[in-house]
């Protein structure tokens, strides 16, 4: 026997619907590409997102047509989301970040139709787009005014574009499982693959990311997203926040410390978020500076691990409460938020921080297990560690096109590719990525630990760890040093400095000094290049 | 094109398998109906809800089949909820409130199978059993040892009955849309209709009811639900209050004013939810008593207009913030919490309290509009009330086997049966049933508004104010009196009383007293009865 509730299918048009006439004045202020401060409200977003809706349907998208972005976090952007949304069509927002060869990859992959990018992008696609055969036009996010002269095809400003439609415009209805959204991993191995959001699991996703021990949205905040709409979904802000009418603040493309500061501070941001870098540049221009932080409550970290100093400084330096928060592309991303619960309340200073150190716990709609090689459940104590793998409505199941085969265990599970710890009151801790982790004699050793423990050392300035063959022991870790200017740390030095600091057979079997380590695009050391170089290495032990 | 998320269905027993796995040892605690506390958790409720829906299943019951519930709010009800829709099967509160005839009525519409009682409901049931053929078998939910002596159908001891069986029991999967709950409206004529909830809705208003700027439930809250799970589906506190983490205190049978105090005080409780007519009985305990709110941080109150004096008492005298709200059975229930945004934040006194007058704001996933007669939208202006009407994913299209046929207008909206007016910030008020909106030369007057301006008079015990037919304006106002004890007041007087409060065509033509009001089982004045008996008033100006 079924429900007799009403058929109201979760579509991402409802949420600027609600935004638009709930919250119609609410400000949604952004630094625009080419400089200005602009000004907007969500009545003003939704009747341009009618727009954009009208003006690619009559450029011929349809549903299921793929849409890209290449664009900074602005008011145009996020009215090309609603309006690509609102047809049916699949927003894919293009990491401009990525090396050239990727963005082609991933752009001929998805079969874009149009490219709707910022002015910064401009000399880039003109070099790209004789690469770029599915793309039929490229819409620059400005007006004529500021429109340059241009090489890209059927090229017009955004602003004349939906200048030649109304917005008497009614969104499309269809199955809430409709594609609604794209966006590419960049593992460090293989092509990127394409996770394919839909519209329950943006609205869905939505709705956890603003719970109260989340991020806790209300309709009195200013939220900045400082991550970039093209990092992982944007973290969701762009759907929970105008879901919840809090104010949006959107910093364009100056992302700098001393960027970020003026317009925290001009327009009364309350909440923000991104990952560690932005906040190091930042505290690093508030010491220069001397500033402070008058109307910032919460600050959201991910990304990558968040610094224990990042988090200290915000916290008892600026009275910044800090949710370190862990997700991924694949994970809509949210998939915990450390706020802290009664089972640590009582806590403080070290020990509070210990806390803090952690991912966080996962809201309803996320299943979050550890499990071993075997797929048996490992325990909650803190201190196992295992494959992290998360079921849920906002978790893929497939990439697009079905690159990498089935990514789910036999449970539905999907893994994370990430090896964590989950004590026993649901805090869950990232100690490495699956593939890092050296397994020496059937246990575990994390190299995540061991590098963050060697670049304590007053002489090193970057470090590494991987696993190198073993006869006996099957791995045992390797330490790649990048010694700091004019510093050449012995072996005899770092281990001593390691040791008693972390368990007996924890300890490298070995120390190597590099000049430097390879990373990828996004500044991630490249363990598998290095395993690469080292494979044939002999350990003084073996 | 489908998205490529992960397929996850909104069942409710995810609810209790996420407390139980996330917070497991978060206090739920109750007051039982044997007199004692009662302490246990999440993961006990979630243990034993397992065992409730392994135990339905040796019983026969399955999915569509209705459990009914004839209980108040002890961990045992709630384990019951989560027990009867693991299997699919449906939990129908019974409101022990209603008279005989209407429980016959709808257990017997139902086709209940099971009834699960507290021992305060055994002698009702002793009587009333013979009438209702469809109920196999009496669960009485008590221990061995607190059992009476009793006739009931194959009556058993709720801890013996689902000591019978253990908790290694799997929930069962289905489509998210099949119906989890059941619960009849009893309006004021005809019989009662039953309302469906789906596994869907359920879920989904949980999630809303949780958000900021409803009820803000985190997992350090302590809520008790003082609304009984009987009452419009608890109001969504059995689901929202455990998917978020917070502590759960149920306050079992007794709801006077001292027993309230008392529990709110030693289980600490931080929001709480319930009637006006609960919180009078508080308040009158407290000043009784000089008895003070020492962890009590938010209080909802809805079910019908709550009074001024109500919540400037717990605003201003106990530092309790009042969130007014509104809803209806038929809407899960929560349509509205009055929260105050960035709008309202400015106004202090008087002007703050004629805000939080108003029934609120809707949340994402209510859609709310204010219609005129023939159907057309009306402006939101603050003073301009129509036909308030909802559209949502837990909002209902239809009543069980039919009844009352389709409550839906044509473009989908549900017809609250309420008129209201909606502000320029989206601020709704309730003015009047629109069964009991006076129609007077084509422009409604509010009864609601008059009866609460005329209790205002010092020697008025109760009022009622009906439309009365005339020859001219169609009808016209007429306000009947009960007085105060001792007290006789005059037409005149009255009338001059309201002079210059109200618009001058909202005059009541004529004055009645009359020695006292009829009431319906819930305490409401029985408008119809009273136009029945004065449907051929002739009034003087007629």
């Amino acid at each position: 026997m079924l429900g007799l509730m009403q058929d109201w299918p979760l579509l991402i048009h409802k949420i600027i619907d609600h935004a638009g006439r709930e919250h119609a004045h609410r400000p949604v202020i952004s630094r625009s590409v080419e400089g200005e401060m602009h000004f907007t409200d969500y009545g003003t977003v939704r009747e341009r997102a009618l727009k954009v809706a009208k003006r690619l349907e009559k450029d011929g998208i349809r549903l299921g047509d793929r849409v890209a972005t290449l664009a900074w976090n602005t008011w145009r952007h996020l009215e090309t989301w609603y309006g690509i949304t609102g047809i049916g069509a699949i927003y894919h927002t293009v990491n401009p970040r990525l090396f050239e060869d990727q963005i082609v990859y991933i752009m001929n992959h998805a079969e874009d139709r149009i490219l709707l990018l910022d002015l910064t992008f401009v000399p880039l696609m003109e070099k790209l787009q004789d690469r770029l055969p599915t793309v039929e036009r490229f819409v620059v996010l400005t007006d004529d005014a500021h429109m340059p002269e241009t090489k890209l095809r059927n090229a017009v400003p955004y602003e004349t574009w939906i200048g030649e439609v109304d917005s008497d415009f009614a969104w499309h209805s269809f199955d809430e499982n409709t594609a609604a959204g794209m966006c590419y991993t960049s593992g460090t191995t293989g092509n990127p693959k394409g996770v394919l959001y839909s519209h329950r699991s943006n609205v869905i996703h939505a709705m956890t990311a603003a719970l109260p021990d989340m991020l806790g949205v209300t309709s009195k905040d200013r939220v900045m997203p400082v991550v970039p709409l093209f990092h992982a979904n944007g973290w969701s802000l762009a759907f929970s926040v105008p879901m919840t009418g809090a104010s949006l603040v959107l910093p364009g493309p100056r992302l700098d410390g001393a960027s970020v500061h003026e317009i925290l501070e001009t327009q009364k941001v309350t909440c923000t978020a991104a990952v560690p870098t932005v906040w190091l540049g930042l505290l690093a221009h508030l010491d220069k500076t001397g500033g402070t932080l008058t109307t910032l409550k919460r600050v959201v970290i991910g990304g990558s691990a968040c610094p224990r100093a990042v988090t200290e400084r915000f916290e008892r330096q600026f009275g910044v409460e800090v949710l370190h928060a862990w997700g991924m592309t694949e994970t809509s991303p949210l998939g915990t938020v450390c706020s802290i619960t009664d089972d640590y309340a009582h806590l403080e200073g070290e020990a509070l921080l210990d806390i803090k150190m952690k991912q966080g716990r996962t809201p309803f709609g996320v299943e979050m297990v550890i499990k071993d090689d075997a797929d048996r459940l490992l325990p909650r104590d803190g201190k196992t560690f295992g494959r992290l793998k998360v079921r849920g409505p906002a978790i893929s199941r497939a990439y697009f096109r079905g690159e990498g085969g089935n990514p789910l265990d036999a449970e539905g599970y999907f893994d994370t590719g990430d090896v964590a710890t989950i004590d026993e009151f649901g805090y869950m801790q990232i100690t490495d990525r699956a593939k890092d982790v050296i397994k020496s004699g059937g246990e575990w050793i994390s190299s995540i630990d061991l590098e963050n423990l060697a670049v304590g050392h007053p002489d090193v300035a970057e470090a590494a760890v991987i696993g190198v063959a073993h006869p006996k022991w099957d791995e045992r870790p390797l330490l790649i040093i990048v010694p700091k200017a004019g510093k050449e740390p012995t072996k005899e030095d770092l281990l001593a400095f390691m040791q008693g600091k972390i368990a007996k057979w924890w300890m490298p079997d070995d120390v190597v000094l590099v000049p430097d380590l390879p990373h990828t695009a996004t500044g991630k050391i490249q363990k598998m290049a290095l395993r690469d170089r080292f494979k044939d290495y002999r350990l003084p032990t073996a």
